[in-house]
């Protein structure tokens, strides 16, 4: 049975955060914050909540997979950022999309494609709908607003073992790619922390990563071919492991946010599922004491599955530490061999840089016991955005801010960007917390992941926001980093992202878009034009 | 003290093959080719070939570095392919450029595009001018042209040894860089064929594959950002260990053959020099059964430097087996650590797929020993070229035809470019041996090597080429391959890169180029136009 998405917040519907876990938050935030006015204001019902009428009717031949029913088209309106889950509970659903519609093959996407450039509509490719920073929010405006929906794309449609590659549908979700490769014995090892929801195609369209820490960490390198559906014709790829002919016609699609194309599918490169795993905790006395660690794991040559560092707080808030440093969680896994060893020679390099920590119950295989763990670890990952909606509903402002940063560059990074956002905090909402953790490792540098929490004023929390966004972001920028390692850019990111990109490259990208989307039908505003 | 290059052969003047490796190849060649007509003609001496007069005068201001010295524009008028080489013995320079500028940085590169864009002129980019596909070629007609070499830009300009990366200008070649890198202790670990004489620029420019069989083989994942002179501007990206923001930019300068712009300096990925090896040979009874080897050991998740398979006659030829089997030589370095295991693990692999081989002096760490035997088979690899032009001297047709397959599709392709290239060689030679090697494996396929060595018809050894060329180049997209591994399109590979492209991408390229380029200075007719 499928599970109902919420309307007007993160996930499942039914899936939000219990009484019990609500009251463990309230009671988390009021002690750092014992002045701010907590207590959860009720949301507005989505049925209650105001929207204009659709201002387009489909053409017949397209009715069979189009619709303009209220729950779909507020179900399509937003993303899930912080400002969006703050709208929704008000039942501001912004410029809700005229038309949803639900293409079931590619001759069907370019069918929405030709009527949305002949009538001068534009379009919003949509996938699980989880972007946090704008990317499927409808352009607000005169013209028309079809969102097209890949969720009618969602099967694993063949398997090529040999090759150890699937043929799988861009509009499949995390759990429905991993079904499909599972009765075969492979995994594509690839999970965000939206992985419930997000789909194949969002993720080649962002550039998304996965929450392993080395490795392939991006969807870029587990592409082998995708095909895509442009207003002017089918962009297909040969399948190759490699090749040198031009530049890649995938990588020009893999982070084009839906401005070329609708991706409808894609080869993508799958593993066997892992039999054995290693994993311990490491505690530092500070950040740089750990950051040196994993930069000396990420030179070593080994390549942890998960090599996470949390700062102090991080570290208490997670159940990992006491507070009073930084923790490191280190995790191997293999399809082939043990990886006690590769943990070991991790944990040895830990301990050169001050580490401290033990392999728990260190008596060979970590086998199931750490595979229990990190089965552990992903549930907690995956329900921690419904925790985010139950802190918005208390009226704590909650944002994360991610980026990437050569080694060299690192430390002054992560002191630029936590001074510039606590400055931030202080001046708009009066106190806050930012907190830091290490969530790739890279030979040539890291990404530092920040968590801000602070009391909001309740109707001024996209202003607050915003000035803690700008204070961030720039910082990001001034220090080196990267405006986002894998949440995208979207609208919310967009000014950085202009000021980040060579300016060539712009003009290239404005051209190709030009020459593939002549009409600009595809999610117009972001990544280029007003 | 700089060697001089060879104005009409591969590589530096003097080190062309000797009196003993001309007769040694002249016997090898007469014992498969009775009937052969060999015997070196002489070759005409370039002081000797016809060259027009410079249609164009540099502006005063670019005098320093603009020059169109006779040598200098034959040096720069073809790349090495198999008809350069037979052109140029003869004397047939083709279109040698009219000038030839070396500028010492971005702005004096800037004033060359200038000049070019503001007088009518083309601009062939050139690095080595090792291209084996036509990648440097003047285009021929009215048009003057300027060669910009790269070579007045050939520092590594700084290391940063925490972040393992280094600067490095467009023109180092191969040595250039590894000197410069040597004294930090790292390493780029890029080794084409071409090393000696490729650069950095070229490389990037041309997506070009090391001669490591597994990981990183591409030039493409070394890079952490490129810089590049447009004719409209500097296109520059920012260092980042990875970004989620936008399409990468790197990515569509990474082969894109000169046509967007002249690539100035990268920064690369860099990695301390490797301490302990480990290598042996394995015979198997025929090519296919190598094939699974190889593809269990890319499945495997071990990592060999070394993983190339050679069917019979090339394990032959090259000292490896005596011709009834094939012999796959297997190598494993690390900085790190021994890897006398991983080298055992992948020999367990291919005695599964019968397999036979031991390791040699199968004792522990073979440290220095696996140095001196990797080291000499760097030198035969790198001295091949040079044979090259011997065996054209000799008058024999000799030629490599590479590409990348999956591996469901990888022997029926093995077999299909087999059948079609002796064919084409039966028909226009009488006579031929073709014969193939597996370079690169991935875990989703390989890329296959061919090598093909017949009687040419002397002074019909262009047309001789171009059926051969043409059997092979059909054969391999029509078995799913990629026109090129790493070898680039240039000019020889563009009809087969035209139909393997998705056509939305060619108008996107198109258009991303009369972007950054509106004048359509940049090596006109290489991937794109007339």
């Amino acid at each position: 049975m499928t599970r109902r998405r919420a309307v007007a917040g993160w996930g499942f519907a039914g899936e939000e955060a219990s009484p019990a876990e609500v009251d463990r938050l309230t009671r988390l935030v009021a002690v750092r914050f014992p002045d701010a006015d907590l207590g959860v204001r009720p949301a507005v019902a989505w049925q209650d909540a105001p929207v204009a009428p659709p201002r387009i009717t489909p053409p017949p031949a397209l009715e069979g997979y189009c619709t303009s029913d209220r729950e779909a088209r507020l179900l399509h309106a937003r993303g899930r950022s912080y400002t969006d889950v703050v709208a929704l509970r008000r039942g501001d659903f912004g410029a809700a999309p005229d038309v949803v519609a639900t293409p079931r093959d590619a001759t069907e996407v370019a069918a929405v494609l030709d009527w949305c450039a002949d009538a001068g509509i534009a379009c919003v490719p949509f996938g699980g709908g989880t972007s946090v920073v704008g990317g499927v929010t409808p352009p607000a405006g005169e013209r028309p607003v079809v969102t097209l929906s890949t969720r009618g794309l969602r099967r694993v449609v063949e398997v090529d073992a040999v090759s150890r590659a699937a043929r799988v549908q861009a509009g499949a979700t995390g759990p429905e790619v991993e079904d499909g490769l599972r009765r075969h014995g492979f995994t594509l090892r690839f999970f965000p922390q939206s992985f419930e929801l997000s789909t194949l195609g969002g993720w080649i369209a962002t550039r998304a990563a996965g929450h392993y820490a080395t490795g392939p960490t991006g969807i870029d390198d587990l592409v082998e071919s995708v095909t895509a559906v442009t207003p002017t014709g089918l962009w297909s790829s040969r399948r190759l492991p490699r090749s040198g002919a031009g530049p890649s016609p995938d990588r020009l699609l893999l982070g084009s946010e839906g401005i070329l194309g609708v991706v409808t599918e894609a080869w993508v490169r799958v593993l066997p599922r892992p039999q054995y795993r290693a994993a311990a905790a490491v505690s530092f006395p500070d950040f740089g004491a750990g950051a040196a660690a994993v930069r000396a794991v990420a030179h070593s040559g080994l390549t942890p599955a998960n090599c996470r560092l949390l700062d102090p707080t991080e570290a208490l808030l997670n159940g990992a530490g006491d507070g009073t440093g930084a923790v490191l969680l280190l995790g191997f896994e293999s399809a082939r061999a043990p990886v006690d060893a590769e943990l070991h020679d991790a944990m040895a390099l830990c301990r050169d840089h001050g580490g401290a920590g033990e392999v728990p119950g260190d008596k060979g295989s970590g086998g199931a016991d750490g595979g229990n763990t990190a089965q552990r670890w992903r549930r907690a990952f995956l329900r921690a955005p419904y925790l985010r909606d139950a802190l918005v509903g208390l009226g704590v402002l909650t944002e994360t801010f991610e980026t990437a940063v050569t080694w060299d560059r690192f430390a002054e990074l992560h002191s630029a960007v936590i001074r510039a956002t606590a400055q931030a905090l202080a001046a708009v909402c009066g106190d806050g917390v930012v907190t830091c953790r290490l969530t790739h490792a890279y030979p040539d540098g890291a990404a530092p992941y920040f968590t801000v929490v602070a009391p909001a004023r309740r109707g001024a929390e996209a202003q607050q926001w915003a000035a803690v966004k700008r204070a961030a972001g720039d910082a990001i920028l001034d220090a080196g980093g990267t405006i986002t390692h894998h949440h995208a850019v979207g609208r919310d990111h967009r000014a950085w992202y202009d000021r980040q990109r060579p300016e060539p490259f712009a003009r290239a990208l404005a051209a190709a878009k030009a020459a593939v989307d002549p009409r600009d039908v595809l999610n117009p505003g972001v990544l280029l034009g007003g």
